[in-house]
This record gives structure tokens, sequence and C-alpha cells, in this order.
């Protein structure tokens, strides 16, 4: 399987999970594609590990200059500060909407509390998903169908429940992005 | 106006933010009432302030040990971690529950991210109510009528959106105390 030439933004800010975010970069790497970090902050943006502060990842891009188009897969790293920040940014959420519009859809991976931001973005009705335990409810009255699986794929939409998960999430990631656009039926 | 002889339960856990919890707590204390620090956790627990961890508050009573019916009044603090571990305690949650039991609701208080917990309680469905913002969406799908004000209140169901609004938020628990249980009309 080869996503080299791929490029994936992951879209995040202070207070995401270190593990959600430095797994998938490295599997989406150590399989040829292109992994840049997204975020609405320029400069560095802080990890978050288990229940502390961790180090500083450096931004690749601000969200003022990215353009979804250029980018082949999102992901969506979880931790629970980052999501309350990232859902609440008018950038943020069109850069999400725009990987989801149209008739297909763009591959697009969230993990744990990841999936609070495609509440805001009105993307998850009807869709099979899963997240940390925490929010299943507000996915369930966002009209998902939460189901309790390491990883839940539905058309090109991959979300896993936290960290234990990663090695199916980063796995299902690759595999979608090398499949490539989702017609959505 | 005096609540002497009132006993008001503050439920909360590690990462509530500080002053929604301190400054409720003084102002119920020096209205005379007595204000009672509720967890799942036994010892102390750690507040959260604007940005980072900040000092821990000693816990009156556990979740075990506290019985609903003893108290006149309920005040859920927010913060970002505090209710994101509250909502997926069932403990936590049948406490909540209580205070809104059969025809009349005892005056429950909650501000900023606090709410969450009562998306998990059911009782947030046709109750206007305010939050922090990132939290809008997901109290409007568990169908809550939102507004965007200092402080709500709804036959009894105190809510205030950050820790700008503590004076609003503190006054109006405090006058909803006086008047006592609510029937749900």
């Amino acid at each position: 399987m080869s996503i080299k030439n791929k490029k994936v933004a992951i879209l995040a800010t202070d207070g995401f999970e270190e593990s959600e975010l430095s797994s998938p970069k490295k599997a989406l790497e150590e399989a040829g594609a292109t992994a840049v970090i997204v975020s609405p902050k320029s400069g560095s943006i802080k990890s978050w590990k288990g229940t502390d502060w961790s180090k500083e990842y450096q931004v690749d891009m601000t969200l003022s200059e990215a353009n979804a188009d250029d980018f082949d897969a999102l992901v969506l790293p979880g931790g629970v500060i980052n999501p309350d920040q990232l859902r609440k940014d008018d950038k943020a959420i069109s850069f999400v909407k725009s990987f989801f519009n149209g008739k297909t859809q763009r591959p697009v991976a969230s993990i744990c509390h990841g999936p609070l931001t495609l509440i805001n973005a009105d993307v998850v009705r009807g869709r099979r998903m899963t997240s940390y335990d925490s929010i299943r409810k507000d996915l369930e009255n966002a009209g998902a169908k939460w189901m309790d699986e390491e990883v839940v794929c539905d058309q090109g939409l991959v979300t896993s429940r936290n960290p234990n998960d990663l090695d199916a999430f980063n796995s299902k990631l690759i595999e979608e992005i090398d499949e490539g656009r989702h017609k959505i039926v």
C-alpha cells in the first residue's frame, strides 16, 4: 500500500493529546505521505499527556495560510482542551467542512474528543462513528450512530475511542487515504 | 434575603475552574448557607485556573457518602476537564437527576462547561439555558433553548456563561434558594 505524494493536514491547537498527533504523524510519514500540522495559532502548540501539559510541537501552517483543497486527508486529534477551542473557531470549522463538501469526501480521521469539532461542522448526522465515551451523547444528539469499537469507518470517516486504539486507527486511516475520495451513497 | 439553614451541594472533580467553585461557595456562606463540596473522589480535588492547574480543595463528602435528599440546592462549576469526568460517572448523574425529580425541582446552578453534566442527566430538554459558547451546540442538540445572557433562570435552573458572569450567577442562585422548590409548569 503506497500513499506517497499524499498530503495530510493534522488540525490541532493547545491541549491536543500528544500521542494522538505524534502517532498518526509518524505512521503517515513512514507510509510515505507528508503530514502538515495546521493550527489557528502560529509558532508552536502545546501537547497534553494524560493529566498534564507536555512538550510543544511546531506549527507548519496556520489556518489563514492553509488551503483545504491542497490536502488529500484530514486528521483531528483529541485531548479535552484542543477541540473545545477548535470547535468555536470559524476558520477551523470551514476548513473541516471542506473535506466533506460535494458528492465525494476526502478521508477524515478523528479520535477521542476530536469528533466534537465535527459536531460544529455539521457533518455527523447519519454517520457510524465512535469517540471517547464522555462525548458519546453529544454525537448521538447530533445524529451520529455511535458504536463501541476500536475503529469505525463510514465512507472515509475514520474514528477511534482513545490512545489505546491508535494502531487500528492509523492502519485504517492509511487504507482510506490509499483508496482516495469516497463517494457518499 | 436569608438562606440560613440551607445546605447546598457543590459537585466537582479534578479540573474545575477555581473561581466557579470558590466564588459561589463564598457567596453562599456569606448569605448564611452551608456549602458542601461533593466529589466522586475522596481527599482533595485539583482546581484549574485559566490555562493551568491551580490549588487543591478539600472534598467534604464523596458521592458514595452523600444523599441528594439532604441538600436544598446543587451547584455545578465548569472547567473543561471537570464535567468531562462527571458526565460519565453513574453516581454523579443519578445525584444530579434527583434534584430534578418529581413535580418540583430544587434549585440547580451551573456555569461555563458545567451544563455538560446536565446533558447526560437528561434534564435540559425544553429549558432556557446558557453556557460557555463552545458547548452551545451540544445543549441545543439536547433540546435546550440556548441564550447569550450573563445569567438565565428557568424555573430554578440557573446558568451562566463564564467567570465574568459570577456576580449575576451568585445573586440569582441565592434568590432561587430563598424561593425554595420550583413547581415545573
